[in-house]
């Protein structure tokens, strides 16, 4: 059995070490968030350092954040009954309660018409394209690119944000709603009161403060310049697949993207075995995103951007972190190359 | 500063030491439990071996266990949008979604009506008061009364019914909805499909095994007759506070209740004067429910009861838990008899 090599990053990252110490050390926090003993004011008070430590990260200064359970449920509270209007590249967790109606190009760059009306992703999950995110548009889903480039809430044109832990090194069941000051959402969960009557439900504090600790810390991972290593990794991947495959397509390749995100097809071969038989080759890999438990089906994001069916399905993605290595890029380029020699000798 | 006694266990329970045990290995398994690939299946294993725990646990073998975010998630899932009847003892997390018209009794004992259109809560949280259900009932509420009482789902007379973590020892924010098999609830928060499609988003993986985990050691307690010694301990304590204040009031003394809460009143002391003389004392109790933000109003359980505004204000909740000892016990009932007598002495 080979070492196990995780290229699946924009699936969920690994938890970090501050993450995972900080989560140890709130176990020991006994109360309540809204018990007014002392053992309640401790909870909050870890509540409220990791609503600060979000928000600086997310430069949302001033700005509310919500936690919700995930980004998936900070999506329905943000778009509920509104309406809006987005791409076919979208999440399910977004595009679900969208009119599905906006148009992009090839390279997954979506035209928004009525910012007010619409929702636009920062970054796409499956192909790491980024957007121009337009002034005044209502939401923008931020989970794929937080923690991955800079991003500051306040400037970024956006009324809310949606924003996840996992994808960052935090916990996964985390996540937060961040809006603008003064505006305001309709309760989808209802008792307590908590999180300003926005969300009820005593808080997942272990789960918050890891979020809070991941969110600095995948801070000053940008700052220190990490993620510029990321990036030259993934294109000294792209360059070695290029070499031994003449027809692999890199989608959204001219597009702005993700330092740390691949996606690629070979026409005619499916991204689901590319996916097996890396697997066996010890790399953690994924077809289309990680959702709908576990059953791939054809990417609609691929096809929203004009890939066919069949091109489609033969999509894959290869997606690096801050801890990837050279080694491991190279080492995952030439198990895919003797996979794709043998893939191109059964087609011959 | 005297040594802190913490005697709300009906606003949270302390982590198990076997829920923290599983917390912290899951924080090694790294993938996303709808990801195909190895890392992805050890995830997946980790929920489903929860979910076989928790409904072990709740004697809901072939139910259906939905994890959510904590009870008020799986009360929204459960209840929104039916209409349901219920009294004015449940938790907000529950009457805010119902009409509040079933009556009860002094002793907190509710009436049902029309049981496949009512909500009805297993154990009241502020008085410990435990309702019969009837066969049909379409929703219980069995957060405080998990882990404390035998409990089986598929015995209860219930259709579905929300449990929590926290209050047996697991991790805050998180809880399910068990259904029987064959019934069905519209998804609340779309998107991915986990769940079954009752409830999207990437799972909290790290705090669905520390459930599990709690829900195994807790169901252990109470075959081991733990609670039993703890019933043991409250009427300790309800008989030393009855010796020093004769005008004390036992609520829903008349009722069987949970063994480890302590509901009083001493009319015109005010709860949320005692909870903070308390406190000063180095105990953790509360009036009324832990929630709202640690906003302390006139408790509506009480007034649901028929106690008036200036009673129901006057109440303070005790609550034990497996590690409390006797000494705990008499040291509180000592406390609070020292400020029992100055609150008379500034009273007369």
């Amino acid at each position: 059995m080979p070492a196990r090599v995780y290229l699946d990053y924009n699936a969920t990252a690994p938890l970090r070490a501050e993450a995972r110490a900080a989560m140890i050390a709130a176990m020991d926090v006994v109360g309540n968030p809204s018990s007014v003993h002392a053992e309640g004011r401790a909870a909050k008070s870890l509540i409220e350092k990791a609503r600060a430590q979000v928000a600086a990260a997310l430069g949302a200064d001033g700005a509310d954040v919500v936690f919700t359970s995930g980004a998936t449920e900070a999506a329905a509270l943000a778009l509920a009954g509104r309406g809006l209007a987005c791409a076919g590249v979208e999440h399910d967790a977004v595009a679900s309660w969208c009119d599905v109606s906006l148009p992009c190009d090839r390279d997954g760059r979506v035209e928004v018409r009525d910012a007010a009306a619409s929702a636009l992703q920062l970054a796409n999950s499956e192909t790491g394209v980024l957007q121009e995110l337009p002034e005044g548009l209502a939401v923008t889903d931020a989970t794929q690119a937080f923690g991955k480039i800079p991003f500051a809430f306040n400037w970024c044109g956006a009324e809310m944000a949606l924003v996840s832990a996992h994808k960052l090194g935090g916990p996964k069941g985390i996540g937060a709603l961040v809006l603008k000051q003064g505006l305001d959402v309709a309760a989808q969960i209802r008792g307590g009161g908590q999180e300003m009557g926005r969300r009820s439900g005593t808080e997942n504090v272990i789960g918050i403060a890891g979020f809070g600790a991941a969110a600095q810390a995948a801070q000053a991972d940008l700052e220190s310049g990490r993620w510029g290593e990321v990036e030259k990794l993934r294109n000294i991947l792209e360059n070695a697949l290029a070499e031994s495959a003449s027809e692999i397509i890199f989608v959204g390749k001219g597009a702005r993207r993700l330092p740390n995100t691949c996606c690629f097809i070979v026409p005619g071969w499916k991204g689901e075995t590319q996916v097996m038989q890396m697997e066996l080759a010890g790399y953690a890999i994924s077809a289309g995103s990680a959702c709908s438990s576990g059953k791939v089906k054809a990417s609609r994001a691929l096809r929203a951007m004009g890939f066919d069916e069949r091109e489609a399905a033969s999509a894959v993605r290869v997606s690096l972190g801050p801890q990837t290595t050279e080694a491991e890029v190279l080492g995952f380029a030439e198990a895919w190359s003797k996979a794709h020699a043998r893939h191109k000798a059964r087609a011959a």
